[in-house]
């Protein structure tokens, strides 16, 4: 595959929710779904976005903007799958900004696109409070973090739309109460749904490409 | 052992620096050491901690104050195992404000104390740029975050005096490149003391705990 160039974004300052409209305005007109995948540093959002590639390029068109304070890396990774990636790097911010993610956005080639997922910082407080102008917001947990997460930082489990509980393989070397944290879930956001996947041993990628495909409306 | 109250302090405005001045200035006058342990949330610090009581109470005399967005479930951990902890409740904040802990390091017994372990609020971003009057921030990062959180997350590494490397005992279940991630280390922090941990097989222990002593220059 010809090596692309991975274009790279940085910080700009300006009132938030003015550029969060002027994405969401974009979004309606090309009808592009926009998902905003947020969750602690290391829970597992590139390898899970890696092994989603192959799985979610049969089903739609898509593209990945990739969060990061520093670095390109996660975006390097991305890119060697095929996958149409741009790097945003807050250089210390601790969230994506919405005109950030805008600058981005634009760019992109929205008229042959079905969907674009967000990868933000990791990080499982600030981005829950920042709209980017996103379809939905989706909280990663890994079972590696502990199954008290979601009552300890509850407003990114109640915003979401949907919750994935990530490395499922580790299971039986962690004390995760997986009933525990589902009776929390609960307890936050009744009728969230939540997908337990293995971007590793492959298990539940399945329901996770069909619940991504869900939020498009236009499937290729 | 008799049921103690768990003392709950939540978050108030007002200049940081200010306070943390407060705190070192007093700190200074009581000869007590306060350590600002940092990393993502599921990170293990409380685990850790948990762990640590017995250890370091045959050495030291010290106190915990708990950081957390919501609820009290880390102070009621450690509290079961008969250490002196408060609670500190941000009520959605992403990192401890000096106010906060200044409220709840003025109330504990500091002449009967050598170490405050405040743990921050589980977030290797913000807690790293916010000033608490500590004598050292200590990184947390766990081998099931991958190895490549340091040059992702550089500020918190750069700033702090040590850095723990927990849930060792899951290497064989992850891909962490350890010689990576010393590497980036090395390039963000030179000089600094790495200890790797496993809370949940004992490995490496006697050394964290060598590491939190040295910071006290009035052992018992």
């Amino acid at each position: 595959m010809a090596k692309r160039e991975i274009k790279v974004y940085s910080d700009l300052s300006g009132a938030n929710a003015v550029w969060a409209d002027k994405i969401r305005k974009l979004r309606e007109e090309k009808n592009v779904v926009m998902l905003n995948l947020i969750g602690s540093p290391g829970c597992g959002k590139t390898m899970l976005l890696e092994k989603t590639v192959e799985r979610l390029s049969a089903k739609l068109r898509f593209a990945v903007l990739e969060g990061d304070i520093e670095t390109t890396r996660d975006a390097e990774r991305l890119d060697k799958l095929g996958v149409l990636v741009s790097q945003l790097v807050t250089k210390g911010a601790c969230h994506l900004s919405a005109k950030l993610v805008h600058k981005a956005f634009v760019d992109l080639p929205l008229d042959e696109l079905d969907m674009v997922i967000v990868e933000n910082v990791g990080n499982l407080v600030c981005p829950a409070a920042m709209d980017i102008g996103e379809t939905a917001k989706i909280a990663v947990l890994s079972v590696a973090e502990g199954e008290d997460k979601p009552a300890k930082y509850p407003r990114l489990f109640r915003e979401a739309k949907g919750i994935v509980i990530t490395k499922t393989d580790l299971l039986p070397y962690v004390s995760f109460n997986m009933r525990a944290c589902l009776n929390d879930i609960k307890q936050i956001n009744g009728t969230i749904p939540v997908i337990k996947v293995s971007a590793k041993d492959g298990s539940g990628m399945e329901d996770w490409v069909k619940f991504l495909t869900s939020f498009s409306e236009k499937p290729r």
